[in-house]
C-alpha cells in the first residue's frame, strides 16, 4: 500500500500548484493528478452538481488504488469533503482545514480575509465572525486567459478587494488555487502589510503528517507522475506551464471518466 | 407530430435570446428549452468534448418527442452540427448557416467580421478570405457576472476588437448568444457604420421556413413552455431575466440528463 501513488484531484489544473509543493516536500512519492478540464469551473455551480462531479473524480482515482486522496480544490473541499470521506477507504485531505489553521497561526488580530469562488464563499465553511469573505468569480477566467497584468484585471481586483479596506486584516486566505498567479496585483490592493496565504504549502504539510502517522510514506526512490485531464485544448498545457514556471514534470493525458 | 414542441438547446442560457425571437415569430408553438448550465461554457473545450455533451443534450430532447431541434449555440453549431443531424430523425437547425446568409445579404463589401468563442473561431466554419475572425473568450464570463458597463469590460472589448480597425467591414457577426448584451460596448469600438448581426432573428426565420416546408406548424393556439437546466444556482435566473428584460415566460426546472 505505501508504494501506491498519492491521488490529487481538482476541478481543473489549478491544483497543479498543490502538486508542485507536494513534489518539493515529498520528492520520492508517486502522484496521479486528475483535473476535470471538460467541466471546469466548479465554483459557479450548485452544491448538488459539485458533489456529483467530485465523487466521479474521487471514484476514478480510488480505482487506481491511490493510498491517499488530496482534494486540491477549494470549491470541492468547501462544498462536499464529507461526502468524499464517506465513500473513501483511504484518508482524504482537503485544502480548507489546513489553510484555516495556517491563517490562524499567523494572524495577530481577530479577523481573517478570505477570497474564493462563489461556491466556496457561500459554502458556509467561513461563516464565523472571524472571517471577512469576498467572492472573486472573474479571477479564474482572467488567469486562464493569461491576463495576469492586464489593466482590466487591476480594475476588477480593485472592485473585489475594496471590501478589505480599513478592516485591519493582516492575513488574506487565497481560497482558490488560481489566485496564486494574481499575488502581485492582490498584494498591491490589500497593502504590503497583509500576508497572503494559499493552500499549497499547508495542505502538503498536512499530507506529510497524515502519511507519517499512517505509516504510508513510500519506500521507493523513483517517483512516477501521471497528469490526467478530461479535455485537452492547447491552452491547458500553456496554463500548466505557467503554474510550473515552464518546468512541467510530465505530459497531460486525456481520459474519459464517465 | 405537428403539435409536438420545438426543442431548443444551448450550452447554457444564452440560447434564451433565440427562444425570445421564436416566441415573437411563432407565438403558437410550444417550446422545450434545455441549457447545460452544469457544464457551461463549451467554447473553451475541445471538439470531442463539445460533441459528446451536445449529443447528450440532443438525445434528451429527442426522447421528449420534439418535432424539430434548434441548436441555439454557436459553439455547438460550428463544431458538430453534422454529428447531431446524423443521429436525429427530425430536422436540425443550427445558428451558423442562417447568420452567414444574413451577413452576406447585408454586406456591401467583401469582408465580414466575426466574433465568437475560441471553439467557434477555431472550428473552421469561417475559414474563408471573406471573414475576419476574433475569439473573445472573456465576454461570456463578463456578461454572466453582469459587468456589462464595467470599465474593465470596455478595456477587454477594446483589446479584442482592435483587429477590425481599418478593415472596412460593414457587418460584424456576433457569433455567441451572450454578446447580444454587449451590443452597446461592441458598437462603440467598431464604429456606428458597422451593422451588428446576431443569430436570434436569422435562425428563427429559418426555423419558420423549415416548419412550413415540412408542414409542421402547430394547429394549436395555446403554447406551452418548459425551461430545463442541468444546474440551478440563483444567478442563472438573474441572467435569464436579463435576456428577457425581466419578463421571463416561465420558470427554470433543474433536471439530470446523464
Amino acid at each position: 500500500m505505501k508504494n501506491q501513488p498519492i491521488g490529487v484531484f481538482d476541478s481543473g489544473i489549478g491544483g497543479l500548484t498543490v502538486v508542485k509543493e507536494i513534489i518539493k516536500l515529498l520528492p520520492n512519492e508517486s502522484i496521479i493528478y486528475l483535473g476535470d478540464t471538460a467541466r471546469v469551473p466548479y465554483g459557479t455551480r450548485d452544491k448538488e452538481t459539485i458533489t456529483k462531479f467530485a465523487l466521479e473524480l474521487a471514484n476514478f482515482l480510488l480505482k487506481q488504488k491511490v493510498k491517499v486522496l488530496v482534494v486540491a480544490c477549494n470549491t470541492i473541499s468547501a462544498t462536499c469533503l464529507d461526502k468524499i470521506q464517506a465513500v473513501s477507504p483511504v484518508p482524504v485531505i482537503g485544502v480548507i482545514k489546513p489553510i484555516i489553521s495556517e491563517a490562524k497561526k499567523i494572524t495577530k488580530h481577530q479577523r481573517i480575509g478570505v477570497i474564493g469562488t462563489r461556491a466556496t464563499v457561500n459554502s458556509g465553511v467561513f461563516n464565523n465572525k472571524r472571517f471577512i469573505t469576498q467572492a472573486c468569480p472573474l479571477f479564474v477566467p482572467l488567469v486562464e486567459e493569461g491576463l495576469i497584468n492586464h489593466p482590466a484585471t487591476k480594475l476588477i481586483a480593485e472592485d473585489y478587494l475594496k471590501i478589505f479596506k480599513n478592516k485591519k486584516i493582516n492575513v488574506l486566505i487565497l481560497g482558490c488555487t488560481h489566485y496564486h498567479l494574481l499575488k502581485k496585483v492582490i498584494q498591491r490592493f490589500v497593502g504590503k502589510k497583509v500576508r497572503l496565504v494559499d493552500s499549497a504549502g499547508p495542505v502538503s504539510r498536512e499530507l506529510k503528517r497524515i502519511l507519517e502517522k499512517n505509516n504510508l510514506l513510500t519506500g521507493k526512490k523513483i517517483p512516477k507522475y501521471r497528469f490526467l485531464v478530461t479535455d485537452t485544448p492547447q491552452r491547458t498545457k500553456q496554463i500548466a506551464d505557467l503554474f510550473f514556471n515552464y518546468r512541467f514534470p510530465g505530459k497531460l493525458e486525456k481520459i474519459i471518466i464517465i
